[in-house]
């Protein structure tokens, strides 16, 4: 076994989680991760934790085969729930077979099965959870990469010295949560403003996501005014949505377009009135990670990017006494900042081009 | 998809668990049944009903990864047994990437495991449930088969008429449920003797096993006496047992040898004193399977032979006020009826030769 996945199993168990002994873990993955999913079972062994693995999320061929036989009328299945109660943290390893596998399902019945399950997700959005990444073959396609050259790429990303980037992320934390107002604004087609006002800003360092590398807040959701043309491709339901754009007023999507598959971008923002709002604002900073895979645990830190989600807000970070956006889906959408680009905090630009006003490129 | 992957979906759900719309079920499964779990879930979509797959007792490379690394020191984890608890009913399906997985981890161990979870076992027996077989390439390889052979010899036998065999069984249900003492002799080798009396005979079409093919109940645990050669090998823990020789006193194993893996059986036999005692005698009655696969699920079953297991009784088979038997182990051992053997129930003959009194072989 490449030595690789057994640190990724450390970080993941050490670091992303802090299992403690006697804690009764979930691992959901795909057969193709078999090799991390052994090492996570040595390493969570030394801990004397209790592993149970499960594909629920990573059963794509399962899902897809129950979702095309299925009528539109799910029920919460009370098994799994128990399970979700029960367990003290949950490890979801993506990698697939064929990363396409749902592409022939009916965006309805998806959405059904996605608002019948939503306990199960809060449920399971209430432990500690990690979401990391196996380097299968179909994930190395999607990419565009070789298998090799996509292990390599993962395991940079993942194997990191994640105080450092801690410390280093710490600085954009301070100023947005100082911050009322955040405008973003990229060339002549993204120009949107919202207030951050109360909410709160998260610094991801590798815990809940493994690659992290972001910091990230809720915007107020009724707050949420201009537009905004999402330069990388958005990878939904086994389509590749590109050229989304999407204007806001009063916080709500009001129009919305998209150069390739615009009725997946329709499916995605009528699952509920909440899917049209933002829950999300986040800031990449990862420069490690240097190149779009088509996967948002990679492309959302890519540095000098910045992404919104529409959809469902963490609730951690969602101040006290304000409204969190709750939907049944959580979509998040890439705006390439590293040219003719800023973020202005309260009127002051603190990142300009991707430079960060706490940094100097180049000496990094 | 191998058609007879749909067929074999439909018997698991419909005949063998009886699932209704709602039910809450859990498939354990390794990834090479695949196909299998995929079909099972466009089955239950038919219904309506919940799956749930999970490599639990079925993913054995995470079990000695887990378990090579553990003290012996378990918890009985409760999110497994929340699960348990909540589900309707339970579906594993033997196939394997290698049946050896579980070669080289010590015994000690394994039984420490097993005791410590030896409630989630009951749970899950207390739930509907179905043990089946995928046709894997490791275990036609064990069965010393093409794969090709071995998916015909393992859809042969799980794609029957089971009506016709539950009413074929019942002629010799009724014997057994009559009959107060069971002598079994064969050969030089094997003369042994026990009470039935009170406890309830089960007659297997396809249920709880699919294969099925077997009458079956429980012995007086006390009531044992005489001595048996096992002519099958007994495959367990990555182990062949073969030559397996037992001598019983007042229902207890007190003699015990094997000619290949004796410390296997020793393990076996000392894991708990319940380990050193009857809990099922069983005859099996499908001559569809006609050839041993070193797999129990099949090999018990196969026409002109009896097992007997070490350890745990099954509940149903024991009749009201008699005892249960209760191990953390359950190992069935088999002996060849075909030739110079005979049982007798009450001192009368039942079967000679693998020919039962009720059926004259070759007008069939």
């Amino acid at each position: 076994m490449d030595p690789r996945i057994r640190e990724h199993a450390e970080v993941v168990v050490n670091h992303s989680v802090g299992v403690e002994p006697g804690d009764d873990v979930v691992i959901d993955a795909h057969p193709v991760a078999e090799d991390l999913v052994t090492a996570l079972h040595e390493v969570l062994a030394d801990i004397g934790a209790n592993p149970l693995v499960v594909q629920q999320r990573t059963g794509k061929r399962f899902r897809r085969a129950y979702l095309r036989n299925a009528d539109a009328d799910f029920d919460l299945p009370d098994h799994e729930m128990a399970l979700f109660e029960a367990m003290d943290s949950y490890i979801a390893i993506r990698g697939d077979a064929n990363v396409t596998e749902e592409s022939d399902i009916g965006g309805e019945v998806q959405s059904a099965y996605s608002q019948a399950r939503q306990p199960l997700t809060e449920e399971r959005l209430g432990k500690t959870w990690c979401l990391t990444q196996f380097p299968a073959a179909a994930n190395a396609q999607l990419a565009e990469m070789s298998t090799e050259a996509y292990e390599n790429f993962v395991f940079d990303a993942v194997l990191k010295d994640w105080d450092a980037v801690r410390e280093h992320q710490a600085q954009m934390k301070t100023l947005l949560d100082d911050a009322d107002e955040v405008r973003i604004v990229s060339g002549e087609t993204t120009d949107v403003r919202m207030s951050v006002a109360g909410n709160v800003t998260l610094n991801d360092y590798g815990e809940a996501n493994l690659p992290g590398g972001e910091v990230f807040t809720a915007p107020v959701p009724d707050s949420v005014e201009g537009e905004v043309l999402f330069d990388k491709p958005v990878y939904q339901r086994g389509h590749e949505i590109t050229g989304a754009h999407l204007a806001f007023e009063d916080g709500e999507v009001v129009e919305w377009s998209a150069e390739k598959n615009e009725d997946v971008l329709t499916e995605l923002l009528t699952t509920d009135d909440a899917a049209r709002r933002l829950g999300e604002l986040g800031i990449g900073m990862n420069r490690d990670i240097d190149r779009f895979s088509y996967n948002m645990l990679f492309d959302e830190k890519m540095g000098d990017t910045v992404h919104l989600a529409v959809g469902r807000a963490y609730e951690a970070t969602v101040g006290e006494g304000n409204e969190q956006n709750e939907s049944a889906i959580h979509v998040d959408m890439i705006v390439d900042m590293s040219e003719d680009s800023r973020i202005e905090l309260d009127g002051e630009v603190v990142q300009r081009d991707g430079t960060f006003v706490f940094e100097e490129r180049g000496v990094e």
